[in-house]
């Protein structure tokens, strides 16, 4: 069938779920299409997808007005302008949370599925491509599924999921994973053939990764952060092969994983929802022995590479649905190192993935916090200044918390790492002040941090000062006291 | 060995694990023989404990200037003023983490173990009195363990714990437990009887609960959450026995499980990390079957009721260690109905759970965020107003974050509930208003909504604004607008 004529299948009010996991897998015909809909007819939808989609198609899909309410998670401009506009209603979730809220009807239920196939097998049962996300339990819960059948997708993905979804409650089992790389469930997502009513031909790949190369900031970050895992390794803490990696999407991120290479760490493996550039570097290196993931975002030129090789990397992959990948259960139980990125965290530790100035969605908060309440070791990092030094990345108060200090372990900026574990409220103020923070706002903080102890509390603030940092930015155009001159 | 001679095995710079969550089964006299040594010669240790101690156990060991680092949990006058001043370093921690970071050397290891029991069984191992807590885990770690034999507990108290500690990572097994009243572990806590260094003799029972009783708001309260609880029913999410009922520790929490004696609900459980009052109430009403938890903390009258009749509850209680009773895997596996207080709420839903003004320590976080994270509902109670309608229970903008919004479900004061699931900030916000703030205050928030949305944003905020209830009620005694007249 044509994407038009699946289109057809759409009334507003539906809701969607759509394949797609940070830019890897998503569906490429059918978000035009219903967006073409949108602009002709007002069709208006709840598409509920595994994270951000490539191809613009959450811009297209914001622009002709077809999002009624989106969730869990997005990474494009213009929908980001729609969100903070108030006209599209985003439900900004943890990622492993979305298919069980959906399962226990805390969420209406996905009327339509579109999910993107490497292939449709005998039994009718779906194969994934770069991505698993929450596509498993969209198809089990819708009553049509639409398949985009990708012919520029190698079918050797064939094999490469573990597709696994819990029980129901309150009689639930214990999820069986137990390591990075054990399987649990089958290597295709399966659905009575009644249910799919449509399956359209699409050949184009997915949008590239855009992290930027390391830069010498975040490569300094990397180097605080590799220091520490040798501590950890000398004090007997952790072994050289350290504990199953979690790396957050991005640039940052992906930098510190990046320079694993430069150490003498081996038999390293990668537990986390999203699989960079560096995750492949570190296979080749021979560092990693495994990687597990919901999906794989790469730049283009990593991913003609691994496309054109999947064989070579197979039998080191697994991609699984993103509620296995993130679950409490199993990052507890395993014990996972999670690097995550700050928009920006305070002299507490308390962490804004999220709301610019307080008020303004980037992106979502994504699986950051699956990983970093459960994880033997929580990172956080950040460059210490944005904007030319003009924003502070530590402030007095985060504007929006979506970590707390309870979850965040380590900070690292490019000046230096702080390691929390174990210490009140104002030990680590002094701590993330010394270690973290930018030369120019030092002062500004250390003056912060001492009049608020003065003033007293298990955790000192100013509520009068809190803020002015940001207000300051939103007046003058820089956090600091002084405005500098222009060079 | 006298609590005195047992004292002189410490000496400073020590960590010390003490028996005891939310004042059950505490050790009734090394507190005091210990304070005594800090009075005399400056002894100062790091005191671990399960929760909250009884007994002013916290108080004495903090006047006497004892407590150089405490964790993870407190609610005592006297050392919430020592932490607010800075001179305890304290931390605030998710109740089921700390023997987890124990045991991963995120912090420094306990050396001696301060254990209530009341047995010591032939091949040394101990039989735990009205809480499990951390216990066993410190047992597990510590050098030397010290019991302290309770004669006033009742032996048939024997057979009622589930002793089980997860294994080392990575390679840890599932924790087999799938129904509230599963057993999984041993019935006393093993250890070497090499390391028993003293056993001290003790009787004196656990301090009562300082539960109010319930008044006509937390009746409303109960009233909103049943009916709630009802709707959930028709709408076919939940069967009259609803799901594992968790509820935090205090009056309010309390009174809304009181208000299920009201109820048709029948067949419930309790998965929770404390038993009060009203799970006894349930007990011998019929409708709760079996109450799972950590700790048994009663009013004088109902805990004389228990001990004397321990043998009726012995086949519908368990006590499990507060890494069990709270874990994650197992919150998110049963999905668990998780009811916990809040300090303060604001539009959007981001809880405060601890923090005075923003800055001042209460209790703790405790276990609300083990349970409300992984809830399959998670339930925030509050009254709308404190101090005669001085303070607003719902804020502009919490001026500390516990519990981000993404996990809180419903919100309710006696004025109302707001059921949160599936929308949007902005959604929140407006339902938040008209349900749960009392009449007071709702103008001012609504402005303040209308205005910060016109401002836009995901999460609109007005910055300059988002404290300045806080700051009027610290400058002139009330967050209202205009000062009522004296009585």
């Amino acid at each position: 069938m044509s994407a038009d004529e699946a289109a057809t299948m759409f009334h507003s009010g539906m809701t969607v779920g759509m394949s797609g996991f940070t830019k890897a897998g998503d569906c490429k015909a059918l978000p035009d299409a219903l967006a073409q809909r949108a602009r002709e007819e007002g069709l208006q939808l709840t598409v509920i997808t595994g994270a951000s989609l490539g191809n613009d198609n959450d811009g297209l899909m914001a622009e002709a007005g077809l999002l009624a309410r989106r969730m869990p998670f997005q990474a494009d401009p213009v929908l980001r302008r729609e969100i903070n506009a108030g006209r599209v209603m985003f439900m900004d979730q943890h990622l492993s949370e979305t298919v069980e809220q959906l399962r226990c009807g805390s969420l209406p239920p996905v009327d339509v599925a579109i999910v993107e196939a490497v292939a449709i097998r005998e039994d009718g049962s779906i194969v994934p491509t770069t991505s698993v996300g929450n596509t498993a339990s969209f198809v089990q819960q819708a009553g049509k599924v639409i398949v985009e059948l990708n012919l520029a997708m190698p079918l050797a993905l064939e094999g490469m999921h573990d597709i696994y979804i819990p029980g129901e409650r309150p009689r639930r089992q214990p999820i069986p994973l137990t390591s990075v790389s054990e399987r649990i469930g089958s290597t295709a997502i399966s659905v009575d053939p009644q249910r799919i009513a449509a399956i359209v031909i699409t050949n184009s790949v997915d949008s590239p990764s855009s992290n930027l190369p390391p830069d010498a900031e975040t490569q300094a970050i990397a180097r605080h952060v590799v220091d520490f895992f040798s501590s950890e390794v000398s004090a007997g803490r952790l072994t050289p092969a350290l504990l199953p990696l979690q790396a957050g999407i991005g640039t940052i991120a992906n930098a510190v994983l990046h320079g694993l290479l430069e150490s003498s760490f081996s038999g390293m493996t990668m537990y986390s929802e999203v699989l960079q550039d560096s995750t492949f570097e570190l296979l080749d290196s021979g560092q990693f022995t495994f990687a597990s993931a919901s999906s794989i975002t790469l730049s283009a030129e990593m991913n003609r590479k691994f496309l054109d090789n999947v064989e070579r990397y197979a039998s080191r992959l697994v991609l699984r649905p993103q509620e296995i990948s993130n679950h409490p259960e199993i990052v507890r139980r395993l014990g996972i190192i999670g690097i995550n990125t700050a928009l920006e965290f305070d002299i507490y530790g308390n962490v804004n993935s999220t709301h610019v100035g307080g008020t303004h969605m980037m992106n979502g908060i994504g699986g950051s916090g699956d990983f970093a309440r459960n994880a033997h070791l929580s990172i956080f990092v950040t460059k210490s200044v944005a904007k030319n030094g003009a924003i502070s990345s530590v402030v007095p108060m985060v504007t929006h918390v979506d970590h707390t200090e309870h979850d965040v372990d380590i900070v690292a900026t490019e000046w230096g790492l702080a390691d929390l574990r174990g210490l009140a409220p104002r030990e680590r103020a002094a701590l993330i002040i010394e270690r973290c923070v930018h030369p120019e706002y030092r002062d500004m903080l250390r003056s912060y941090h001492a009049r608020a102890c003065a003033a007293g509390g298990h955790t000192p603030h100013l509520l009068a000062e809190a803020f002015e940092w940001h207000q300051r930015y939103a007046a003058t155009g820089t956090m600091l006291e002084k405005v500098a001159e222009p060079a």
